[in-house]
């Protein structure tokens, strides 16, 4: 099959429809994450090693990303990776352990460290992502989402060493040595933008741009430490004609700047109404989200209950993709998402007239 | 000394006008967490134990809230306690872990757990805190703010454990059985009420309600859940006419609740700009913050310049009391934090005439 193929064929789904903003049938859905420890078929594959030496097995990691697809009939996949994928490709020395997250063996804090992060090769550095990639499009009648790390979320932990509550060292860093600071987020751009172009080249028909933790900044300092970077991996991708879609948690006061960066579609999470997230992205993004992971352990009568507040604030024009506002926690019953799939597919409406509401939609 | 005299004496202080929203010489500021790891003369007198027994020391407690007003010259200082307090003082089993946070042995989940939460009876549960407050008020010649957690955020140590990411217990607890959970923060919030009272009647002459994390939740739980019980804890505080400050992390989307909640004095973390939120609290209260504490670890230049910035954007106007986005973190350079309190005195200015901004003030 050759690599264009998939996305031609799934050109009108209705998730990449709902990407471009266009009226559809209905809302589509995919949730973040859906691709993990809430399923017992993930559990039974997945084994005690490292999340990176799974990413690194194309069966496995194929098989992975393709289980929510199959259980709860989502509109889109995600391929199982993670943020750090591409540095660990590259040999800068990070682990992701259990519990924990990403664990790096000598945090980033000189000059020098700039030399442990070269260039990635797709071909010679991480053929395993391309395998899978390819076996995916092979396999999916949805589209698939690329997903890379955006440049703050991966330089957070290359500089703290790990997860943090404070980011002490990253903004130290970032205000005592600016320079130094954007000739990282520099290389990291480029890492992205390598990385997510060849997961496009192999088939992906949309990408994820995670930045995570970027709502620990304010927005001055968001703009001027964080935004040239992240336009640089987005606008880096322009060409290729696939959505670009942007996501990070407790980014309320950011929204407008991660549609300026240069997102198609701006994810949200669940402390912005969505009716609101849409004033702040503006008429001419999409947006995607937003409903709170957690209330996907109430009853079921309070899931449809905000599952519908959702659908409400999207206002039923077109350009919403239905999803979490972070991703499936792990305590989650699968029988939830499934019935949530389905409401959504039953309720949801993509296709009111008008532009995208400006407020107050509820 | 009377009780009510030190509020008295101390009514036209800069901290007190800010509160009040009157026109005043300076801009006054404190930081959260001014008494804490950052001082040496802190960490000199604090030994190992845990905070909940330095609290029952009225001797070190006096001494330690004294330490930050003493080095930093500070318009105000802030009773050295934590939320815990009156939930392990009438014995719910809490204890504060170094390094981690309040600890509970048996964390509450169902409704005979509410037995576990009677009445707390200041002279008789909480002594050393009044004998505490009483110290101070002797001894400060600036306004004491007296200190409670909100029912919310005591609820999410209380229902979870422990401190949490994704607070998965207790918004199941508040979405699958909203009674119960009703009844657990109607206890919680006359807990925080005959405590502020309690603290007080023994001279402190404004109050924080701390809400940590509110900001985990989206503005519609917030509004059912929570906000009742604050408002509960907050009107129970309107006839003894002292400032109510009212404080949480990434509650960009709730200051316009948190107002409402009847607080006359709604803190901001650092992601709102003020002039932003000012705008959402609405004219009628005043602000408080809002430097990132990551900030003071930078270099001087960028400490001035961000804290200028907040300045600006506080727009001059009465109604600000200058302050950080959350506690000073225990990195800081206590040298940091007495430039800033001098820049804040000598640059700040609270009596440009005219309504608060209404947006775009910088």
């Amino acid at each position: 099959m050759v690599p264009t193929a998939p996305t031609g064929r799934l050109l009108d789904s209705p998730f990449l429809r709902a990407c471009r903003r266009e009226p559809a049938g209905r809302v589509p859905v995919w949730f973040m994450r859906q691709a993990g420890r809430a399923l017992p078929e993930y559990r039974a594959v997945r084994g005690d090693g490292s999340i990176l030496d799974a990413i690194r097995r194309p069966d496995l990691a194929t098989e992975i990303t393709l289980q929510p697809v199959r259980r709860y009939g989502v509109d889109a996949a995600i391929l199982f990776s993670d943020i750090v994928v591409p540095v660990a490709a590259i040999g800068f020395g990070v682990e992701v352990a259990r519990g924990v997250g990403p664990v790096v063996d000598r945090p980033f804090r000189e000059e020098r460290d700039l030399d442990r992060l070269r260039p990635l090769e797709p071909e010679a550095d991480i053929p395993y992502v391309l395998e899978t990639v390819r076996n995916l499009v092979g396999e999916l009648d949805v589209p698939l989402i690329g997903f890379a790390g955006a440049p703050f979320t991966v330089a957070s932990y290359l500089v703290e060493g790990g997860p943090s509550r404070s980011y002490v060292h990253t903004k130290r860093l970032m205000h005592a040595d600016p320079t130094l600071w954007g000739r990282l987020l520099g290389r990291l751009a480029d890492l992205s933008v390598t990385f997510l172009r060849a997961q496009v080249d192999a088939g992906a028909a949309a990408v994820q741009l995670f930045d995570s933790w970027a709502g620990a900044l304010g927005p001055r300092d968001y703009e001027r430490f964080v935004l040239p970077a992240s336009r640089r991996v987005l606008e880096g991708l322009a060409d290729l004609d696939v959505p670009r879609i942007h996501f990070g948690v407790g980014t309320g006061e950011l929204l407008h700047l991660m549609a300026e960066a240069g997102a198609d579609v701006v994810g949200v999470d669940w402390r912005v109404p969505l009716d609101e997230a849409r004033r702040r992205v503006g008429p001419d993004r999409a947006v995607q989200g937003n409903l709170d992971p957690a209330v996907c352990l109430a009853p079921w009568e309070v899931v449809a209950d905000e599952a519908r507040d959702v659908l409400t604030r999207a206002g039923g024009q077109p350009g919403h993709v239905f999803n979490l506002g972070h991703g499936v926690l792990p305590e989650t019953d699968p029988v939830v998402l499934e019935r949530l799939v389905e409401l959504v597919h039953a309720e949801g409406r993509a296709d009111v007239p008008g532009p995208a509401p400006t407020g107050g939609g509820a």
